[in-house]
């Protein structure tokens, strides 16, 4: 017996290389793929509900395993200036960058950060984004951290949306500390008050000459390890560190950015299973030119994820699809690697690999339903496709 | 006494200059814009609907101004093989390119044509777009040409979208035709047939160095002018052949595309009042490196518009604001030149400005509310924005 049959779908399960199902029924129950057939014949019994998908295009729910998307605060009138052609420093004296978020930040309630994140969020959606990771970091202290991630937890409730949250007090240095002291508190105080409140799973870190450096890094890992957390890192972003390399040796999920990482990177990666995360909408918000070393990831079969990277500075791309085709017209990537990208791809980049982002049995019923000719159509129209059906869990929203 | 009042209204008419009112209330009747007016004190009569907008931007309907929107057939699959390294030769050996969409249009009926169409249309309508601007040209003889603009010219009857056609023969020449006896049949057959039926109010022709020349320009334009209809021009996409001056001097309402136009084309421009149309969507897809000339545009005062260019082969940008994002990111556009360009400025180059475009007495009222906190923020944010409430000639849809 199944709560949700849908049939006569194009299957797409984006499972390993296997782009392609013969399947064209699949059923859910409680809230998971419990099966795939070719027809609904060789299912072992009824179902609650039948859904015609029509011959259209069934894929998995799509995955952001990179985003800020929670905070407040308003950075058009900056960006305006940016455009106008004022510089960086014209634009931090005017009291702009990350410090004008972390002030917004601080200031909000709880409640105000909730309901200014959940139209970001349900963009996401409406574009068949079913899975997201949301990293705190704007809050640079503990209370402010605490209400990130809390708020990023009641988000989790309100919406169907499947949420990992990721703990990233080591984003940026506050003004009035020096970075010694201050990542000292993020990883005596705060990290251990996140795992012991289950407000994240991952811990993560922007290894960059603006922000921590590789030995950071190795005090982060250590303390994630001890407190339960798995690791990821912001690298190679803006310049060479040898961050990717260190944190594909501390088996860090995943490297993100890496803009300019190097073959050696690529197979530190590669050695130890790092997942690496494209975000091609800071490359078009900051123009610009050294793209991340596709080609040696490809050879060296470095999984490729693909993400929106949303936040209020960098990429205020409330699109995953708008970041696919920039990772796939910008970036080089084929269709098959960008629509892997945000799907089984990005979930190994959170950890979330056996759950969901493909279509496989026993995991979450996180699909859409889409009436477009095939999946590469997402990787060529630019604009204007939303799913016809979305699916959180097996239930239709 | 009004059709409607909308009042607490932050309000950007896009007149001129004038990006800001003092105007808070703005009142329609009979589906034009009747009165702008810092309170409703000032109105000189009561109203039907009353709707507070409770101090959200207010901003004219987006007008779309270059788009090739009406067509059948799926060109993804050629976008694969393109994003797989494929040559442009390869793909139109495997029989791509434009030919691939002239066969699919000549394949289909008029009714199919519509529903293709019609979610292109609805996707731009939906980010606030109440004008556009639709293009022939993939019928490439009488019947087809004609088929075009007549499921144009319906798609502008089943939905509340303004649209002007545009009758554009001289896109490309026929594989099976010389380029003298085709453009002879557009100037001779097709142009005053679509006069007679009044299917357009506009010509158009590319000028380009694999399609037509400043020679098929001066007969075009002749052959326009006798039947009454504007003349619109693709120049300086991909070389520079001289028809940005020649058409700006045939009195031209537009040049289009102008990547490679120089100072003597915008003088040209400059002189004869023609409006430069950006397309930046078509330079995104191209992967082009070489921008228009903004900085010698601004200097001579040009007007500059900016467009979807929504087509299949070139530009299959389904979001006008995508294209405004591009235009300010990419091509170095202020917020305010590119929110001009989406609105007075398109109008104009589509010879709708005295109706369209702007909140402005007598003008359609054609406007949206958005939750922004104000229209900068569509240069700023990627992706997920979509107005509040939408109106077409005062209409709520």
């Amino acid at each position: 017996m199944y709560d949700l049959v849908v049939e006569n779908a194009k299957l797409y399960p984006m499972a390993g290389d296997a782009l392609v199902s013969p399947a064209k029924v699949m059923a859910v129950r409680d809230g998971r793929i419990a099966a795939l057939a070719e027809s609904r014949d060789d299912l072992d019994g009824p179902a609650d509900v039948v859904i015609d998908a029509a011959g259209r295009v069934l894929l998995p729910g799509f995955v952001d395993c990179h985003t800020h998307a929670v905070f407040a605060g308003d950075r058009s009138e900056e960006h305006r200036m940016r455009l106008a052609g004022q510089s960086y420093e014209d634009i931090a004296r005017a009291g702009g960058g990350i410090a004008s978020t972390v002030r917004a930040v601080r200031a909000a309630s709880e409640a105000a950060l909730i309901d200014a994140s959940q139209p970001r969020l349900q963009a996401l959606m409406r574009e068949g984004v079913t899975s997201v990771e949301i990293k705190s970091g704007y809050g640079l202290d503990l209370a402010n951290e605490l209400k990130l991630l809390r708020a990023t937890k009641a988000l989790g409730e309100r919406l169907p949306l499947d949420i990992s949250a990721t703990f990233l007090g080591a984003h940026a240095v506050p003004h009035d500390r020096s970075k010694s002291e201050y990542l000292g508190e993020v990883i005596e105080i705060m990290l251990p008050e996140v795992a012991r409140e289950k407000l994240a799973s991952a811990a993560d870190i922007y290894v960059e000459n603006i922000a921590f450096d590789n030995d950071d890094l190795l005090r982060l890992a250590a303390a994630a390890d001890k407190a339960g957390l798995r690791l990821r890192a912001h690298t190679d972003q803006l310049s060479n560190m040898g961050g990717t390399a260190l944190a594909a040796s501390l088996g860090a999920l995943s490297c993100d950015h890496l803009e300019f990482s190097n073959t050696d990177d690529v197979a530190a990666m590669a050695r130890h299973g790092t997942i690496a995360v494209l975000l091609p909408g800071a490359f078009y918000f900051l123009r610009e030119s050294k793209k991340p070393p596709i080609a040696a990831l490809r050879a060296a079969r470095v999984p490729m994820a693909v993400a929106s990277d949303l936040n209020p500075g960098t990429s205020p791309v409330a699109s995953l699809l708008t970041c696919l085709h920039f990772a796939t017209t910008l970036f080089g990537l084929s269709s098959d690697e960008g629509l892997l990208g945000i799907t089984i791809n990005a979930a190994r980049a959170m950890g979330r690999g056996a759950e969901v982002g493909s279509l496989e049995i026993g995991k979450s019923a996180n699909f859409c339903i889409w009436d477009i000719p095939s999946p590469d159509y997402l990787c060529y129209q630019l604009g204007g496709l939303t799913p016809a059906a979305r699916f959180f869990q097996g239930q239709q929203q």
